[in-house]
């Protein structure tokens, strides 16, 4: 690693069917006036530090998003391609559109209240070990059970974060990690976690929500209108 | 355990402190038209399975409480005391006012959506194993992490369970989890595994939320305003 400033790259990842979103469309969905999608999209294209952005959606929405995201605005949006049956499918798809960049930024598509300071962080925490994950302390109790619904244990809450993104790594640690014949995973940093490659928390945002459900729009609108990002 | 009607209580435990709520008092909050406690209470009111309650409240908010819930409309709210410094403190203080019971439901006092069925399903289950919690699958990604924050493991999301209330015990099993000079705990259940006492989860709902932000007063009010329980 040199002093000067990496080169980062961002893969957006759109591509998840929205099966809870009860038939809407999970990233084309508006939230107040634009489509989610946007809304993810802009900050990695406002922020200085990232110079490229490819964008991994499902087939059937790609003509969509070529339409709404083109054009100067949206300068750094180098490709927009077809997602993969898995998660990490997608990701791989969206990182073989990447040549020499220092570190990627994954983040999940639905996750417009991204914030340019969570960004900034990001690459940050990412600096210290090459692989940095936003991520919340747990606030549920949390059991763990078998197949007959019978509690095992009570999992220690002070230790326990739920995840989210972004997650910033190293380009070649999510390369290799992406290369490995791996079962399903959740979340990028658990590829890189079982190549043996240390993995760090940072605070990320109780108010960086997943849209998943309709509800979580009505939720996200009302922490837009806080921030003063909606009418 | 004889096969006529069982005799339950239910202890509603509204004694905490709201500090996400930005000041405002969480259970004497209004959701929609009336108070979330009214809201939380009214389903134990009206189930013909329960047959008195008792509501554990903050010292600050018991005069108010009182004004609210009182006269016919509340004929099974035998008592209003005063909770302790930790969550099961407060437990503790109710049962204390409950003698002669088969089973009792706890439930928390800023869980404002739950619903008959909830509390049928719940006496179902604990019939079985005399401890029951409702409970939903997790579905963020959790880790566990050391205090320097990094990732210790990625946890294996199929056997884990975010767990919410009412939880329902046998009334003598949860009185001596509760006579055990305890660790603190953030469930009830926790204590009851504790003396070796199987415990079993059923499924509760993704709406039965509790109100912990002003945020998730929103997303109340929209979950009411879906059931048509709210103009």
């Amino acid at each position: 690693m040199t002093s000067s400033k990496p080169k980062v790259a961002a893969v957006i990842v759109a591509a998840g069917q929205g099966l809870r979103m009860g038939g809407l469309d999970k990233v084309l969905s508006p939230l107040g006036d634009e489509p989610i999608l946007l809304r993810t999209t802009r900050p990695f294209q406002d922020s200085p530090a990232v110079s490229q952005i490819v964008i991994v959606i499902a087939g059937e929405k790609e003509e969509m998003c070529r339409q709404l995201i083109g054009g100067p605005a949206w300068s750094k949006v180098s490709h927009i391609c077809i997602g993969g049956p898995r998660r990490q499918d997608s990701v791989a798809e969206g990182l073989k559109r990447l040549n020499r960049f220092d570190y990627v930024m994954i983040h999940d598509g639905a996750r417009p209240l991204v914030t340019a300071d969570l960004i900034a962080r990001a690459l940050d925490a990412a600096r210290e070990t090459g692989a940095a994950v936003a991520a919340v302390p747990v606030t549920d109790t949390i059991k763990r059970a078998d197949g007959d619904l019978t509690v095992l244990e009570t999992l220690s809450r002070q230790d326990l974060w739920a995840v989210q993104t972004p997650q910033v790594f190293r380009f070649d640690v999510i390369q290799i990690a992406h290369l490995q014949d791996a079962e399903e995973a959740t979340d990028d940093a658990s590829l890189v976690e079982r190549l043996g490659h240390k993995v760090k928390l940072f605070m990320g945002a109780y108010d960086n929500i997943k849209i998943t459900t309709p509800d979580d729009l009505i939720v996200a609108e009302n922490i837009l209108r806080q921030r003063g990002g909606l009418a």
